[in-house]
């Protein structure tokens, strides 16, 4: 009979094309919601190599048995550099890990958390059990909007900035908020003096890091003094997975101050990350370090420089 | 939006080995239910291309947009032929397509189903909303049993026998089921004057019907004078399928008579079936034909044999 | 090692999307040759369930196992309806199988294959052992032109002309080979006063054959009398197939006299088709037959009307 | 026509079962050679994603595009830390890629590279091209035999010795081959005075490592006085990889002694490793380091020990 259900199992498979070359595959024990909104498609899948698996436009975007990966990552360093983060705005972070990870800092008194797709937001708070109590924690405040249109209305600045978007696809949704004019007329002066802004990056592997982690990092170094590029091989993504935090405060904290501080803030236990994964992590390999300075690449709005040109062509 | 809706949705796939170097997957829309017996596993797909499809470990039984195909040849061609099918044994059938199929018949007054997997039962009949009224019909009865312990039960005979059971593979579930013992001690004992026993009889394709359907043919050549082998392309089978039908009373009927009976006796418009079509199904290619004449093995339930042998060891 | 073995062998597989939703996958030994024409790609694959394969553009053309069913099916049953077939012209075939078969009728002196593709006769040359001696034949006249084109230049007239063409997709390569004024004006004057024009009319399974079997078949009766669509199960292309014969002159000739004429034309023995087979193949069930009769719609072309109107515009 | 050869080159997959539930595939643009030995089955493949591939058995090997992060990784860091390696002694290897990289080594004199299946190796030798120079260095000398056998054979002593081989599966080829007496009583005694064991040591990643690298860590704890475990991602493994390096000696370089030393001895530059990049190597995530310690299975050879119990019961 356990045979049998094998049989049975190994018959539905979820599979995504990483590259167009390349695909990866999960035996699926169910589908368990599927969804639409305005923007995007939305599918909870039962995966059996990864647990409950999150799947929007066809992209698996995290899944139970390791996202702790990625958003543990995300979060801690950013939050853990800082001396004392009270406020924190994420842009996007539907999915509520990224606010449930923030939520679990000592010191955070409110977190605004701002994604576009309302259905997306309802979808997760439906059905994604470990970010239940992250959802009705009070000091979260939720807003369905543009991120950059919502930083842009507000006056009063964060201490950490997270960016929890899709890639920097050119014409892609989310590419206006990975530019230098974005990071530097409307993310910096929404941070506090000692505020730092992460963001994650993409794919950051030996060959896909050149896709957009090194152009996310030079962007980033001509806005900010300091920048810290980082990265974790995250199974579920077939790849290893980047982050880059910046601030114009230097980043000087040793593995052991680095832990003493998750112990004093942080409740419960990381899975993942401490100083020692961090310092591992934070030291990128020969081939992408050396990839990462000869960069020279920054993501400009092409439209925004086009009306200034226009501008100046008015003034004439 | 509809792009994105299709990316999804050929994300999740159904895939089938239908031989070790040959694979068939379906794009799904849902995983519906899934359920397990003490026989067997159980599940019911929503797949794009052939509607809900009904899996019986691993395997695919039947699927909602083609099983009129199998279970209108499965069952109409011997009640037609029957002069005045009243008495009707189902042996297997739990998915309740072929009883639906019989009770289409005015003459039907009595229709014993007898499978040995109640969950399947139970499951399909839970369902399959399209079997839903025969499930319901009086005339049905439906026993949990082996077939063979069943028959050899009963004392009263049948007008017409149906096998609609999984192949004869050795040391399978229904390998006994298929016998030259089982057909002449069990089966035809059991079937009135002018009765008929049919079964389905596996893949009947140009390379696939050696595997059981010519031996099936072959078979039940050695116990009834009369005996037609027939087939049709299942598109979700991805293979032709092979029928049997069988009797002591030989099968004379022109298209024409064909027709006029199923418009007598049929509630109701055949979709696939008609007496052309089965003229045609009835009429083999060259290369199946002549292989189903040259087949020589005959199914033979080894232990009964053993038993005579040892029987005439001891007369010595 | 044996099981090794297989493992190994199961690691490389064929893929092919039959339709969006549905895919058939074959394992490979090897890729044999890769080549690329100006029009197409092309390749020729040693697969474990159907042996060599031809591919071209991604689509396969002919499996070496049940290639015989399709040229059987496409070539002999013109031939044999046809009282004395001397003169043929093949449309397309570059593959060299049509010819193949067309050869082994002793009738025959001469055979027009015409292709526009140079590479891929060339290629089928090449590797396609079992149509080297047909390549060789003294009585084929092989032209690399485009089949219109080369009818069109053409004073004398066929006793067969034979369509072995990809499919009428819009747009596609093929689409004006399949007209009703392709027929009218181009084919049917080029047919002696007996001749028969058959050709390859694209899947024929139960939903498949909507595709464009039908119309192929409803526009052929716009332009001969007498029309007969049959069709035959291909393993290795997942689908019934369908093939249309068209003439003026009725096609009479019973099951008998059609083996009869086939053991005195034809060099050899058939493995698929015979008088009986072909009686089966051209009696279609009745949810194709009545869907074929039903049929209204009727391949045109646009392009040419259109000139045809702008010509009367100008002569206003 | 671009389109039409990307249509052809996705048609051709290579596929493999990373586990049970997981599968990685890569599209292929050809089979290039295929070979079977006395032990296994031996494919080199041109991959889409990762160019030329050696696949044993059905499993990955090794791929042209990322084999150096494996291949610098095993060798480079343990013949870095030893003082001057002169002689060398690999265990299975017979890829090749390996031995070059030992070559590349200015200190090393001989280099004996042990692996049992001849056939593997004379396919390496012929179709591999980057590693020809090293199978034609005078300082290699390849041995067909048992590594054991061979280490036991030997009265010298080694610099370092390797361990590239197939995981400890239990009842697999090289089970023997990682267990603590093997160490303890054949690869200890064949060491120099400083002399530095290192092996390849299995998946690392979050889950994966759980597998053999901590088992392979805790079993050269319980032979070797300092044993430093490392991993990288390989991105065509879909997995992080790890090394466990071992010795009575302490590891003691720092990052600038390590890159010193890399541009003093080794020809040309590495791609993937150098000092940073072994530091963050071996600097392993909570999670990992974590289980490391907690591991307490360790291997052991049951015939061995069965041995000598009966040795002692022969004695009573």
């Amino acid at each position: 009979k356990n045979h049998s259900l094998n049989g049975y199992r190994k018959s539905c498979w979820y599979e995504e094309e990483i590259e167009e070359n390349l695909r990866w595959c999960f035996a699926l024990n169910s589908i368990l919601h599927t969804g639409a909104s305005q923007f995007q498609d939305i599918a909870l899948l039962d995966t059996k190599p990864f647990g409950k698996a999150l799947v929007i436009d066809g992209k698996l975007q995290s899944a139970e048995t390791d996202e702790f990966i990625y958003h543990e990552s995300l979060v801690h360093p950013a939050l853990l550099y800082h001396p004392n983060p009270k406020t924190l705005f994420i842009m996007g972070g539907g999915e509520g890990s990224t606010a449930r990870e923030i939520l679990r800092h000592r010191t955070v008194e409110k977190v605004s958390m701002c994604d576009i797709d309302e259905e997306v937001v309802d979808f997760c708070r439906s059905y994604l059990v470990v970010n239940r109590e992250a959802f009705c924690d009070p000091r979260l405040e939720l807003i369905i909007n543009d991120a950059r249109a919502e930083l842009e209305s507000r006056k009063e600045c964060f201490d950490v900035i997270i960016g929890d978007l899709a890639d920097p696809i050119e014409g892609g949704p989310c590419y206006k908020l990975y530019t230098k004019s974005f990071y530097e007329y409307t993310v910096k002066p929404r941070l506090t003096r000692n505020g730092i802004f992460v963001t994650q990056a993409g794919p950051a592997g030996i060959f896909s890091h050149t896709e957009v982690f090194s152009c996310i990092y030079n962007t980033l170094k001509q806005v900010f003094k300091y920048v810290v590029p980082y990265s974790a091989h995250i199974p579920s993504f077939a790849d290893t997975w980047g982050w880059v935090m910046a601030s114009d405060v230097p980043f000087c904290l040793s593995a052991e101050e680095f832990d003493l501080r998750m112990k004093q803030r942080i409740k419960g236990e990381n899975r993942y990350l401490d100083g020692k994964t961090f310092a591992s992590a934070s030291t990128l390999s020969k081939a992408v370090r050396t990839s990462l300075e000869n960069e020279t690449q920054v993501y400009t709005e092409g439209a925004a420089r086009f009306i200034y040109g226009h501008g100046r062509q008015n003034q004439d």
